[in-house]
């Protein structure tokens, strides 16, 4: 039966502490990345390029649903680090492409100098390749007996890559630069280009974290849908932030979006409706989980913090 | 027994029409490509812009070597088709990435408009991008019933994304960078950048064409030194045809990198202890193959088409 309390927005969801959840997530994370990486020294320009912008203090959304799906199927952490770790590489590289000045031309990104800023241009476009390119080296890093999983894995790297590539993120990312300059976008349109661009690798996150922690088919539907709704609710939230967030928690500049002229949910909605549009969508996230046991309640409450961010 | 004559540098080796076998393979390369990007539609900008660079002449020399050491060990061509072209495609968004402005800024290759002039700096980043991720998409495109595979392909992509990666190609050319404007290297340095930047993935091409074409361990181990050769023979043969190619054949313009002050074979050696080098590698190449039977002879040929080749 659906509880209507269950979406309410309220810091504290099915006693999950959402802050202390997040902040666990966040330490395994860093620290599994840091595995990762940490073996190579950073002496060598390259990795200290990729670490620069791999830690450089992301909200690790992506990463922490791959796990909180794992766990509401019923699969452990240790089933799927390897894969949000590699997600998380994915995301960043993205982030170092778009900063480049033959791109958005960015200078800062969660508060610190961009990777071209604080390294030079060709080397972070290298370290965005490395990084895209490392993702699929942790993905296929299984140990070389467990055949078991071996097929388990190369449907993660499927999902992830299409999720990533021309038919996902990327062919996502050119529909909004088309989109800048003016040229205005029809509501339709614009919720196309933010499932390619954004929601394509949100809910890469989530499937393979189903995948790998041994999700049901019927399972793993239901959290495309939550996914689906989610990446956008995300979306949303982000053009809100970029209206009306705080420059000195997002780390980031605001008012961006309307000094390109770009189309977003507030520019087209209006930020009240905008507002509304993004706990709609966030329902219906949870109104997917309803026959999830208590084990999703994570998932539950990182669906809260997509549309209560501060950044 | 070790013939000689196996060593002599002639069209005609062992009686495989070294012409005739690579145009056939090209065809069938060509095909598979076409196959795989034929479905998505040319009016897509991103697509048109992979195709423009994936089929813009290039040698297929690493997708060949990946089915001459499949043909080498008794495999069959089907076995290894997916990681050949795979294999195509991030040596081509290497291609497009290092052409960018911010990189070598260069206009021509394969006698066409770079990316980035074709179409536009974003849309060549991007399609370097899409391309490198479409190679895993590829790798990992698995029938899902086929679990005995499974295990073998996640061995596929591993190798060839760290021969990719920042331990492999992309420290080789943040060290050809770094490497230009006078900063001379040694010859050990020279030979040290070259076995990154081009040799990792010549060898993940001969490696990985080995492994799924069924080979035995000592025989990929005779393949890796083969490989190391033949990347290393490419390599010097590439920096010689920078100097004494024909611009016309190459379809790129010739005596760059003594503009760019370079440290090259050339450069260090000379011209002509320069091709002797090229020919000693090729010999040691050969050797490696004493223990093949003549299913190996086209990998032979395609040994003498390293250093032959005039583009």
């Amino acid at each position: 039966m659906r509880n209507p309390l269950f979406r309410e927005m309220k810091p504290t969801m099915n006693n999950v502490d959402l802050s202390a959840y997040l902040s666990a997530k966040r330490l395994l994370i860093n620290g599994a990345i840091d595995d990762i990486l940490g073996e190579t020294s950073d002496s060598i320009r390259i990795v200290a390029a990729m670490k620069h912008s791999l830690m450089a203090g992301g909200k690790r959304l992506r990463p922490i649903l791959c796990i909180s799906a794992a766990e509401a199927v019923g699969g452990q952490i240790d089933d799927v680090m390897n894969a949000a770790c590699a997600i998380e590489m994915i995301h960043t590289y993205s982030l170092i492409h778009d900063d480049l000045p033959a791109m958005d031309n960015d200078h800062l990104r969660r508060g610190k100098p961009t990777c071209h800023v604080a390294f030079d241009e060709p080397t972070a476009m290298l370290a965005g390749d490395a990084l895209l390119t490392l993702a699929f080296e942790i993905l296929s890093s299984l140990e070389v007996n467990d055949e078991s999983n071996a097929l388990k894995w190369l449907t993660v790297i499927h999902t992830i890559a299409t999720a990533a590539g021309h038919k996902g993120m990327i062919e996502g990312q050119m529909r909004d630069m088309n989109a800048e300059g003016g040229h205005l976008l029809s509501l339709s349109d614009l919720e196309a280009m933010h499932a390619l661009k954004t929601g394509a690798l949100i809910k890469a996150s989530i499937t393979t974290g189903a995948i790998l922690g041994g999700g049901a088919s019927d399972q793993i539907e239901q959290l495309k849908i939550f996914a689906n709704n989610i990446g956008l609710a995300f979306q949303v939230t982000d053009d809100i932030l970029n209206v009306e967030g705080d420059p000195d928690i997002m780390g980031k500049g605001v008012g961006t979006d309307h000094a390109r002229q770009k189309s977003t949910y507030p520019s087209i909605l209006g930020i009240e409706k905008s507002k509304q549009f993004a706990k709609k969508l966030v329902n219906n996230a949870l109104q997917a989980l309803d026959y999830f046991d208590k084990k999703s309640d994570p998932l539950r409450a990182v669906a809260h913090y997509v549309i209560t961010r501060k950044r």
